[in-house]
């Protein structure tokens, strides 16, 4: 049994790339096809009724692709339309939040964890209730971080001032001791360093985008979806907007360059 | 002779509402419909033909309301989309690059201008054009300030953060001994005090929207479409996306309270 098709990964923008790189990593003979909806981000700005409706059109996109299973690679859509998104398409559908709250439970010790995002996924309250259902007695910490996605897209990942904004949000979750910090937003884990040097080596950072590769590899097996034929893998990107500013942006969130990105539509 | 029907302003969100304020001071008589495009702010890091697509879908919104004329209340659609959408409608349409590149001639005493803005708008060199024609002996220095509009949203408008941020992206202007800062984005006047503060007290700044203000009733008045009956004046909201988020920073853009905003479409 293999699955030839490819799997269909969509974003807001160019985030969602630090997904792709780990399913690139974790299963190398799955064929890609990735979408980031450039003319319309951010999502995390805005309400579940828009998101909701960008993101169903993100997925019918990927469905003319013929999919076997869609990754959310964005927090904010996850929180917000994922269970929606659920019910609309009969493909296996996940997102960022469980694989990433799973991972905190996992490693938390002091049963204390934090959760940084966008306004829209911090104001969700997605991550409270998968960890409130998984694990009643772990207390969660949230806080947005509107300033953390345009000071990556500024490039400015080490600077003076991305350390002194990151103290500035970190410093409530500092006060509740927390071990574990889940990166609630795909360009996070961009300022991995920075948030380490905040919070201090003893806090545990999670990556949502390993673990959505891992669940995505899972559910693929599970399902008998995996792909196990060899030959040249394929992975085409769509924008929404004219690729240029993607293309550019991608080799930081890829670790590789992009050769060939679409204008959907 | 009286024109009763109102006049139309949009924006890529909220920033657009400094000239509503500034048009509601100067010409208090007139009717105004507002479109602002919510549901995919920020324009400043998109590409001309897709910021060029929703302008014309905001103009085409705001002609339903029988508009007499259009304020493109936005800098990097008017930096981008201007002399398109002048081609595509019947009504006048302006925008507020050169409104504030005049302003800025006739205060300069050096002739040494400079000009802050979106990504888009700087490197559209709209400013560039606009001040090399009207007076080719003066010097015009550019930069584009991604985080301003962030941090406004923010609401970090005093912080030290945002003062540190002026400070980089202003160095390259106090460098060249600008006396004359134009605000070339809505969401800018918001900030003076900081921008003040890091160019000192004798750098001039201009604010777009008082001038574009000004533009728009010379304009209307030429035109002999001037409204100029009595009787309660209408000034109706329109958003793209929910209109939580606009509601809730409306206030600190317009001074005043906004009580009704309508999702579009």
């Amino acid at each position: 049994m293999t699955d030839p098709r490819p799997v269909g990964i969509f974003d807001s923008g160019v985030g969602g790339l630090t997904v792709v790189r780990q399913v690139l990593d974790l299963s190398p003979k799955e064929n890609i096809v990735y979408f980031g909806d450039t003319a319309r981000v951010p999502y995390g700005t805005k309400s579940k009724e828009t998101v909701t409706r960008f993101s169903v059109e993100n997925v019918e996109f990927l469905m003319k692709h013929n999919v076997k299973m869609v990754v959310v690679a964005c927090n904010t859509a996850s929180s917000l339309s994922l269970s929606f998104l659920k019910r609309c398409f009969r493909v296996p559908i996940i997102g960022v939040i469980e694989p990433g709250a799973k991972a905190a439970i996992r490693s938390t010790r002091n049963g204390k964890i934090g959760v940084i995002g966008t306004s829209a996924t911090i104001s969700s309250g997605a991550y409270e209730k998968i960890v409130k259902k998984l694990r009643p007695r772990a207390s969660l910490t949230s806080r947005s971080c509107p300033l953390f996605v345009p000071l990556v897209e500024e490039g400015w990942i080490d600077s003076k001032v991305t350390e002194e904004v990151a103290a500035i949000y970190l410093e409530p979750l500092k006060k509740k001791r927390i071990d574990t910090l889940i990166l609630g937003c795909t360009h996070y884990p961009m300022l991995k360093a920075v948030l380490q040097k905040v919070l201090g080596k003893s806090v545990l950072l999670i990556d949502s985008s390993e673990e959505v590769a891992r669940e995505m590899r899972d559910v693929l097996d599970a399902g008998g979806l995996l792909n196990t034929s060899t030959g040249r893998k394929d992975c085409k990107f769509f924008v929404s907007d004219e690729p240029g500013r993607f293309v550019k942006m991608a080799e930081r969130f890829l670790k590789k360059r992009i050769e060939c990105v679409k204008k959907a539509g």
